[in-house]
């Protein structure tokens, strides 16, 4: 297959050149970037071998492409999209919200595709795999909703509840590779910084596909890759009772793992895998966690898997790297 | 004044040495040690200049001191205070919890001097004053219990808030010298660990001094110092007027500082501030956080702060320090 | 093929079954452990998918394995080593030093089977891959001369070199699994610590392999996985010459990088890579440096790639892995 | 005393306000921003109080001061100092140098008031206290320089050395408080990065302080505040000799620290010590090491301590604080 990753430069765009580059079934990778186009890939990132070269995005010579990733920033993607005349999968966060009025609220401007919007399929594959087989445009979720809803979709649809309180620990890669005051390493180091408290972005995604009020607040810690999520529900069950539900529902999914300890990081860096645990239930409240690694499963690793699945591939195919630990 | 420092050679009696050797009011400083009696403190605590030796715990000599702040482990504490014949502050658990049946519950002892916890003060300087001044042995409070009651306390007082869900985020110094497993560089380092979940010993303090139910998490974040706290509360009420009743609640503390953003870790460190911030209200729930040193605020810095208030000095003597940003 | 992994608990047993999980000619895996036996192995590896467990060591049953990889502790392995009847791969230090002499000063103990000793072949693969293709005992080099010795081995072939001041920086991971005081996060957090200077036990290694007076000193830093080695050299010849040769010396190499700017370990983290980079000479002084994962191509996945050479297979077989970057 | 800082939005500003704001003999303190003259001080560093404003700077209500503390960044210093008639303490680079031509090589511009240079003095306290006492203008040392000559001086002083390799390791906040890409979290994190190898401006310094050839090679490493620099040394002696020597030098030092074992950065973290020791020496060969934070003893504290000097006060007022451990 020929593969073509549109806006290359940033994390999540190394991050799929990481895994394309050993994915058994993808043949020929271009990758683009407005502002390097012509420079090695390696300058922009190291772990990459020498040789390949960033072009400028042409999307007539993209539409030939099997799949092709864009990973253009919010609000930008949605003028490129319609112009690329194959399958795309966008980790921008234009497709994801089947409301237009609700991406008009968070994103601060009117969608200008909507009729696109409306055909467009919201990529977490757990959820949605048949209808992303057949899809053009498949919205990769956001890195929060992705370990966010994947926590709590079995206990949202088995049991009686009424809100939920999501309390998420991040790696600053989640916040992308241009430097900010936010990212800068005194900044950030030995601290923790909660951020867009009561009104990040990503509500919108979390309660779309929960049916469920969201009351999440992030946090930015001092670690590179990862994002542990802390779910606190009020639910009458027992914990044993709703662990058996994560093992039915989950049991087929190959990158899902349920357990009774608490997740670890260092169980997902790197790979694909999530990790559900720690079902602590005491009067009347549930605490449950899970562990993603932000760039792989919460954005490119899950992309690959969305292509997998468009493809009719093994849906691991390219994604059996086992996370670093330590 | 003399002061006897009792097992010396944890954090808390290393803080306690390096607030205290510039205190104004203090002649002398014994800093005792079973294991390292004989031994220079600056093997131990490497930032105190060499010259100050560890000796052995003699109770009687003790007794002779002005103060003695006592660092013994928690459930040894009880049987050392009583032998101890002039004012005490205690770093431990074992004098907290008024009700000797919770104690029992979370430390798994009974507890041995019964008719001393009756006699003894919750040493949380801002709600206790009155009580501390007059006080022989003052329970220096638990670091969670710190930040998360002074974020809380206003709020639970003039509030109408019938749980609290406590979401914090610890340094690994707030774990003790010893080393294990869980404080291993690698286990620590790219991780958020949830421990605990549902059953720390906290939690009793808390709900002592608050009167509410407490549904608290903390989490192992890889920093040195500081804690965290998010607060999540349902409550009627908007958070402009919840700033207000804070403001008017905290505003002649030193050591607090109330503000609408959200507080850093890096406003704290090293100090016995403790800062509250962050008021987001929205559909029916608060979130509001606290910044304290674990090590400051959260034990060694209150604790002198106790004493200062139990000697009639001026409640910020040798606790002037400002916060090391970055 | 089948493998056995001896003394499968720490971190280099971690990274073997990490990658030999995936690597394409490996059908069976089976991993002792002596405190272990019995458990499963995610209980000690987080990022290993449960269902394996730790068996008891049982030197016939591992003789039948196509290859076996011993992690026991420095001076354990060399009492276990003979009583394997089949391709072994050691990473301890037992079998690195041809001198049984300098083996018992670095490493306190005499050696028990200088007969083996003299039949092992020392596994820096780009080295020795002839010998390593017929050897029936490998001794799979320390992290720091990895990292060292391919970093000089141009240099002092090829110029008048006559001592090496080679100082580096390493990951808390080569440290071990083990919890020590050295390790406990507050220790080595915010710090940078050099240890065991002028008499660490890889000086030996790497003055056998380089035949040059090395005067190294290692420091341990703040992250998980990586040694950055630094080598300053005083030596009659410009960059540019000194860079042809390396680039001549590694052309070949598929796990060498050799390039002008200074290399990063965020190229090598979880790779079995090497990037060679930096040469700056001014003043009658060079200076260079190497990056490598200590736990890869400082250990286990050199490890594989030495079994590579060992069984006839093309040398990146199951390590092909890309570095994570960030 | 009254007291302007310059240019106080920066981290050497900033801990010029947490050093004064204690200090027994500053009464009034006045700090001037360009970008942010009417802001609050708290919203840049928040480690300090609200209430005081940021300012213009005057240059004629700055010379009323008693000191002027100038934080203005490298070739725009030398252009305000002039217009300062008072005591000054510059804490750029623009009055270190003695030989105008080495000012210019290294910094690309040439010097604008040669006339000026003559009379500044080299404010590296221990070396010239003299001189201090009676200066108008004193260039405060760089941070690498502080911990490198400091380690090195009683050596080149005493023993015969030719040259010096200097190995140093510093943490992120001596690059400044503006985000770059080279302190984005996500690229200090887990690395250790070498950079400006063979050419860094501190050289200059270290050369003219120490008359010696200086081979120099900084390192940034994943903390926030210290420099831990490795001093290699060719010399005939042996480490007990040199051992002494160092305590003679030191010995009434008060910020000074000589010991056998090696510094460590939790030994000075906050305050203005230096710890010397290691004192290795083996095959002809001497290591040694310093350890100083660089935000204090290597910028705003030692700058105090000279301010000490030139007012005639106890060298240590307002500089008693001792190092956070951990």
């Amino acid at each position: 297959m020929k593969i073509t990753i549109v806006g290359g430069t940033g994390y999540t765009g190394g991050e799929l050149l990481r895994i394309l580059t050993n994915h058994p079934e993808v043949d020929e990778i271009e990758v683009t970037s407005r502002k390097k186009a012509g420079a090695d890939v390696s300058e922009v990132h190291p772990n990459i071998d020498p040789g390949l070269k960033f072009t400028k995005l042409d999307t007539k010579k993209a539409s030939k492409s099997d799949f092709v990733f864009c990973c253009m920033p919010h609000t930008e993607a949605m003028n490129t999209v319609p112009k690329i005349k194959t399958k795309v999968i966008d980790l921008s966060a234009d497709f994801r919200l089947k409301n237009p009025n609700a991406y008009e609220k968070y994103y601060n401007v009117k969608h200008t595709c909507p009729t696109l919007l409306k055909r467009s399929v919201y990529g977490l594959t757990e959820l949605h795999r048949r209808e992303i087989k057949n899809a053009t445009i498949v919205a990769n979720p956001g890195c929060f909703p992705t370990g966010a809803i994947l926590a709590c979709h079995p206990l949202v649809k088995e049991f009686d509840v009424d809100k939920l309180v999501i309390d998420s620990k991040t790696g600053v890669s989640g916040a992308g590779a241009t430097p900010k005051e936010e990212t800068h390493f005194p900044t950030v180091n030995e601290n923790v910084v909660p951020y867009k408290v009561v009104e990040h972005q990503h509500i919108p995604e979390m309660e779309q596909e929960l049916n469920v009020k969201v009351h999440f607040t992030p946090h930015l810690v001092p670690l590179t890759r990862g994002i542990l999520t802390t779910v606190h529900a009020f639910v009458e069950a027992d914990e044993k009772e709703i662990f058996r539900e994560y093992e039915k529902a989950y049991k087929k999914e190959p990158f899902l793992r349920v357990q009774k300890t608490v997740p670890s990081l260092l169980a997902v860096r790197g790979s694909n895998k999530c990790v559900i645990g720690g079902f602590n239930a005491k009067d009347g409240r549930l605490v449950l966690f899970s562990a993603i690694d932000n760039l792989v499963k919460g954005a490119s690793g899950q992309a690959v898997q969305n292509m997998n699945v468009m493809a009719g591939l093994d849906e691991t195919s390219g994604l059996k790297d086992i996370g670093l630990n330590p």
